[in-house]
């Protein structure tokens, strides 16, 4: 089979380090080209890479020199590049958010039934982390009996330029989608709650809060985010269930002894975090698309993901518990 | 210095347990008399244990015979026999809780306060517990700036006969008052909300439940409950502070590398988890009564836990965040 | 019953420290009488405890004064007193080790079997750890097959004055006791290797020494003894059993997450290490002495581990690997 | 830059999992040719895979079809293809054993410098392991002091088949060549021994052993292999230094909290363990030889690596302590 040949758009540092990722580690594929708003810029991008660069995003996406798109560009962006994508028939992966707007992502879901062929997937790539993989196959297993409760955290060591609404949106809205692909029902209310301020939070930011999630069944969920932890990266996740409680793993390192301790060292910034879960979720990918499918985060789960989102931004701003109405979900998007 | 000889009324299992644990490990005192209501089964246990066994517990606090008294009867009857101590001059531990009506509590506080001298200890014993005490050294050193948010949980692996009142009254009674210790401040809003219900919750039970407290200043806690939770009993403690984060350790056993897994265990019962912490306070104790003071929880802490844990009750009950009103501590309980 | 009176010779740190022990911690028994060979330091000692000092260990033993003994002298010295304990027909603990030499062993072992009476009690404190036990209790239950190998370390900050000879004399002793109770058999062949040396040896000191023993059924240990390790106070043990392996369990203490790393303490001295293997040793031996058994380890275990640290030491100075004879165990020391 | 296309001989299951490795989920490169001995299974590998089948491997290596070479026959054939490969001026990759026998890997060795170009790279996948990479960057700090002694196991749960003479052969051969990388200097002497066999072993099979390796700086190393271990797949690396003990670290999965006990899986095969580690290697690999060099494992290492086993295999044969006789690498090897 021919490689898939890829183009990208949006030449920030996160996209080029998928440009990386794709080039040089993972098979199937090339990025074959690049567009980006600032065209200086990706030309000199397209220059270290020896690939192609577009004066638009829309004209790369509708090239035959590309077969299928990546979306890294700033959020409000994504839609246009992602409906272009869909215009064009071509498989997109979008860099999470789907769109930073529950219609946005709406009008993206109505592009994708109307083209009659599923193309987009979302960037949620904590559910390709090993980890959370075990997770979900013990929850599946049914061997723990029913998840009851979750308790998960999310911390940074520091956020400079955070703001209030930023841990929902930005830092939870990873939580929002893995969780409930974990536990594979859809959330019914949300609550978010200022614990005392950090003296480290910058101005006038709220750090920590505590996002709470109650499911159609019943289950709880409380998600803490702590942008400046000031002691690394840490991703915590515990699923109670009614017979046992299942730990996200944390990631393996040497332990020293040293000092009159045992020190084990954690990571100290996101980016180290998920580099597994990122190579898997890119190969799994491509694969799909060179298959002709979509297995990932659909953009229905963008969707749900952003509604959510904003459910819980209300809850924060009203500082009320709010119900989240979903729709339901088209047969379009069922497995 | 003379051995303190302590009266116990009350001769359940808890009773019977103190008797054994300062008869034969403790330093400093025996228990030489006890009472019960059930008469027959009070002389029972005093010919196994070789003590004086009285007809009444007011006679047996009244008696000469008798420095110190011990209350471990049911709740209920705390009340009586504490005043009867107080009433005598003597030093009494109480068993948790101090009463339970909260009215009750300040009643005795009144008496103590009355009496001109500090005479009462309540039975928590969590505060002794190396672990816990390890952890207070650690927020007390300020090395990692103050505490802004804990995450605890208290596991039964099973529990015959528990209603959904039990759990924050009888359960996480200890959890209101450990962590009051920890913090050094006083609650300010406490709230109960229901996860989905464990299929093995008997009948009506309501199995886990999650309460939260507010402090003061804003540190916002979460103690799970869950009291079927059929793995173990389990109790965990995350302190969260503005630069690092503390956790309780679990009791040290041996692992074993056994069926493709690493294998520790965790106590099946709550009797096994706090043996030392129970052992310590008992000596502390009892040393404390020697030198003529109460070091430990007072008549106030059991006043405040269970203002604590009605204002908890209420709060489950009818579903709201309650705010907990709270009197100055008296000088007479400041140190 | 009548609280054991007992006399302590031999007042340095470790004495002391048994003193506090007994007068202020355990039950059944008080320290009512001290010697040492500097009277004045004795009296001081005396004082300060508020007990009774002897001009001589031997004088004090034989008083009636005293119920039973502890030798806490210098180690050429525990014979002397030992011997006249026996004579004095009354229990005695001593700390290891019995005697420095096998031959001053086997004569108090000699001197007890003509008493007719189990009397002696050397300090081997280990086998009353509480992890130790466990691996004790799971090595018994057959649940994971015959031991094959140990695999064990003891380790020290730093060891300031420490020679060649005394890892295997003084530090590993405790080993050479400890793991032949575990596995209920003699050992039959021992060797010492020098590894490379560390910077941190004082002057001529081999430091690390690795000490190999084989028991009888074929079982293989290894022993790392690093007395300046530099990084705190560890002791390792794992049994490799047929189908399983088991491992001596850490103290239990706050994990913190700090600084990048989950960090928890190791104990930095010997002396934090065992606090709770001294206190059951010395309760159990109490209760023991008061209910007319030795129950602990015996002279005879005292000898073995003698002729066994010989052996040792023998096979270190002469690099080969020694055969160890036992003699039969007297029927007189068979449980 | 081209793909490199690699010919691979010996379509076992080793030689399988790697066209898998490298056809599916690797980087610039891709197993276009395969050669086996039994030609019409090597015709149905080829056919599964997509590649060409040659009738031998000589003239799949001389092919300009093929740029690269990786040989994955059984051992005593790795030789011919090598040699093949080299006289054909082409990169391969050579799974451990070079060969089995030491003058065998001379004479690769001889080939090699013959031709003037390093070509050959042996199969000693744990250098890739993240883990054991973590473990040289400590070392190679500084931070702890220099090595003193390695505590390494090496654990099966069981090994059909397997005889007395294959752990030091087949199984310790990973750890002779990694732990000599881990400590850049030449080992010194080597000794094997054997504690009590286990019930599990078959027939004549001795099983555990133990494997003593001193270095020249004196470090020394014990390296346990027990291929029935009945637990799972377990590798145990500790490196003991001046300041601090480094410990490799065990792969990360789930916890679970059940049945009293914590729980976290163990490998149970060897296959799972080093799936990285062989990922890594490969793409190193291919990178290198694409970039023109050799970067891993040297057929130097191979004959190093040999030498050091047929050292210990006599060693064990005679159960004495064997000196290793190392010839100085030559110029051409050094780096």
């Amino acid at each position: 089979m021919e490689e898939l040949r890829i183009g990208l758009v949006g030449t920030g540092a996160i996209g080029r380090s998928h440009i990386e990722r794709i080039n040089t580690r993972l098979q199937g594929a090339k990025v074959v080209a690049c567009a980006d708003v600032n065209m200086d810029f990706c030309r000199s991008v397209a220059e270290k890479y020896g690939i192609q660069a577009y004066d638009s995003g829309e004209e790369m996406i509708a090239s035959d020199a590309v077969d299928a798109v990546i979306v890294t560009t700033l959020d409000p962006f994504h839609e246009q590049y992602v409906t272009a994508a869909i215009k064009a028939g071509k498989y997109v992966f979008c860099e999470k958010p789907l769109a930073p707007e529950a219609d946005a992502c709406r009008r993206i879901v109505e592009a994708e039934m109307a083209g009659k062929k599923q193309l987009v997937q979302v960037g949620f790539m904590r559910r390709y982390d090993p980890g959370y993989r075990q997770l979900k196959a013990l929850i599946d297993s049914g061997k723990y009996g029913l998840p009851l409760m979750l308790h998960c955290a999310h911390r940074n060591y520091d956020a400079p330029g955070f703001t209030t609404s930023m841990p929902v949106e930005n830092s939870m809205i990873h939580e929002i989608d893995v969780l409930r692909w974990l536990l594979g029902e859809n959330y019914k209310t949300a609550e978010v709650v200022f614990p005392k301020t950090t003296r480290n939070a910058e101005g006038e930011l709220r750090d920590p809060q505590i996002m709470y999630l109650t499911t159609e069944s019943g289950v709880r969920i409380d998600v803490e985010s702590f942008v400046n932890c000031r002691y690394g990266y840490d991703i915590k996740c515990e699923v109670v269930c009614e017979e046992g409680s299942l730990n996200l793993p944390e990631p393996a390192n040497t332990m020293v002894r040293s000092n009159d301790s045992r020190i084990t060292p954690i990571c100290h910034d996101w980016s180290e975090r998920f580099i597994d879960a990122y190579n898997i979720e890119f190969q799994e990918w491509i694969n799909a698309c060179r298959e002709g499918r979509v297995d990932g985060p659909s953009a229905w789960d963008g969707y749900v993901g952003q509604v959510t989102a904003k459910a819980a931004s209300k809850a924060r701003d009203t500082q009320t518990v709010v119900n989240i109405e979903y729709e339901e979900m088209p047969e379009f998007y069922k497995k």
